[in-house]
């Protein structure tokens, strides 16, 4: 019998013991053996849970599983950093496999987890923390390990681009239709590392430090977010014939690399224009195998628990990758060379338009105030902002691709 | 050094020349020793080979490959199924572990080389059978391996939709563009497998074997293909907002199962109609996991060639699936169950309509002859049609999917 340790029993916590459940036969088939979800680490004692859960699984304390010498395989599916990551470190410390759902620990500690887990000749893996139920990160380490990867562009984030959906298919305000979200539970209460992006440049960073084959940092990443669109944007950006998605993209030439997340306004019939709710799509550029591109949920209880479990089947079968899985190529970051024209609303209630803002445009959609700009830098047009007094949530910016 | 014999010197084998030569680093660091194709099996002499080949890795005898013990892949990559076939087993037998990117030969001998492959403890693989350069059958069999897959729906076949792509968006006649397909090197001689449908019947074979976990035949495929659409077709289709592609599709409830190939109707903005040129896309449903779809190169020398190499590197670090790859699950067909609305189009050139085709309509769209019929049976109007003894080439039938 495999005995598995699981800490958290949040979404992605309950549909692991729900799959495993369900699948107990499958499981045994592919793996030879039983497989047993033997401790559950919780921290409310007082929470109600489903009766599949055994009472006598439920522990409060870490210990009983990173100390149990029958557990072979610890799940971490909570959504807390700097606790879970002590913990993966022990448990890996103890010998034991880690497979995680949590793609802010695999941002935050990508090569030393990944050192750790080679050192001690044990596995971690992380399928879930990126593109959810999409099989994206192990074909990318195995499938097309050949390739020099090119581009890599996706929607990530299953949050903002259900609250981007909403308000282009049926006019809802950004307010209202985050509160939809929230109470469907798309959103959580603070939605902000989804609409912000943060959520997005993690991932972008995961998948670009596997698929460049060379360290991406999370600060490689450029961020903006879509928190202050308004319907009014809405509404000019349809007129335009575009939707807005928030991308996260990777481009590289040669060693150097550019990366960036943030609302990029789509012609209506492009691929990306066409992933729409809590979906997750991403394209991939290699060498030898050209333009590949994956489509799916990106987060949800049994998609999210069907990605660890494969991770777990990986271990228990040695089919996955031990050696050179994070590259050694030295890469050399060029966001600063990134230009581009943005969409540009700003709202200064009855305040009149600075002459530097209007200087911007190369084309005026509404005088108070909407407007596609020249070609400009990242930064340019926040910084011209800055100047101005004027707040992040005061305007509305999104690059236009063509 | 691990020793590679290649049967075969087309597009295929050739791309796997190419990528080893450019990969030689990459291949070491993944496998840690040197990947060498040591012997080539060609059958004409006297035909022109690039330079980079050498001379004295040519071999005409398939002795020199599956009896030199220094060998350990084969990779088989021949256009011919029953020689071919003979060699595989050979292969096997000697302890040979075997790629292959034909899907004839995996089509009509999945369960015996499978089996063969088991009992000997070697590899039968076969990624870039199905879908070219897309990760199709390993995310199947690995990643969604817990999932019951209920639905598996594909644009398989890149020569036939390269066909209706240029017919749709040029509106070219079926011989020219079949002629601009052979000359680009997209369709052979003789186009019967691609525009016919075998080619899609045996992927989706293939596809559904193994994502049903239970033994889908070639024969339970119902075939129908794209060579008697007419540019007229094209023009009544376009009118009525679709487009069409030659799609296969496997749907299960229960233990039963259908599985179809034919042109479909498909409108304009859903996503299998916007795959387009000698690209393929692959959409599954799977109980957790939800749908999932994977988009690529259906085709072509580095994208297959990515694909057998692939296969060879997880060979050569045992990360492939060892048991139970083909599911014992007892299937049962019910094609007789299918039922649809057809476009219909007849040319009898002076010939009169018959009352029994005007029965079939629900809607005439040209009196002279093109409708939509009512609900009908999969073969209920070749039926008919073949009573009336009007041949295959004088009409052409599309399902409509709406």
């Amino acid at each position: 019998m495999i005995n598995i340790g699981l800490l958290g029993l949040g979404t992605v916590g309950q549909g692991v013991v729900e799959i495993v459940n369900s699948s107990q036969e499958e499981l045994k088939k592919l793996v030879g053996e039983d497989v047993n979800v033997k401790k559950i680490l919780v921290k409310n004692k007082d929470k109600e849970r489903s009766e599949e859960i055994p009472k006598e699984k439920i522990t409060y304390r870490v210990e009983e599983i990173l100390e149990d010498k029958d557990i072979m395989v610890v799940i971490e599916a909570t959504s807390d950093v700097e606790e879970s990551y002590k913990n993966i470190r022990k448990a890996l410390e103890q010998g034991k496999h880690v497979v995680t759902a949590n793609k802010a620990i695999v941002s935050k500690y990508f090569e030393e987890l990944s050192n750790l887990a080679k050192e001690k000749d044990r596995a971690f893996l992380y399928e879930a923390s990126v593109g959810g139920g999409i099989p994206i990160l192990k074909p990318l380490k195995e499938e097309i390990a050949l390739n020099d990867i090119s581009h890599i562009q996706g929607i990530l984030n299953g949050t903002s681009n259900y609250i981007l959906t909403r308000m282009f298919e049926e006019g809802l305000d950004y307010g209202e239709t985050l509160k939809i979200a929230q109470d469907l539970g798309y959103a959580e209460a603070n939605p902000s590392s989804d609409v912000d992006g943060y959520d997005t440049q993690r991932k972008l960073r995961i998948l670009s430090t596997i698929g460049l084959k060379g360290e991406v940092k999370e600060n490689d990443v450029l961020v903006r977010g879509i928190s202050s669109i308004s319907s009014f944007d809405v509404e000019q950006i349809k007129k335009l014939g575009y939707t807005v998605k928030l991308i996260g993209e990777t481009n590289i030439i040669d060693e150097k690399f550019t990366a960036v997340v943030e609302p990029v306004l789509l012609r209506s019939d492009s691929y990306f224009a066409n992933v729409n709710m809590a979906f997750n799509a991403i394209s991939l550029e290699g060498n030898n195998v050209g333009e590949l591109k994956f489509f799916g949920a990106g987060a949800g209880k049994l998609p999210t628990a069907n990605a660890v479990l494969k991770d777990v089947i990986d271990i228990l079968k040695g089919t996955y990758r031990k050696k050179n899985i994070l590259g050694s190529r030295k890469l050399k970051n060029r966001n600063e060379e990134i230009k581009g024209k943005y969409y540009l609303r700003i709202s200064l209630g009855s305040g009149e338009i600075p002459e530097e803002i209007k200087g911007l445009a190369e084309k005026i959609l509404d005088p108070n105030f909407a407007a596609i700009t020249r070609e400009v830098e990242f930064q340019e047009v926040d910084k011209l902002l800055a100047n101005l007094n004027i707040q992040d949530e005061k305007y509305f910016l999104a690059r236009i691709q063509d």
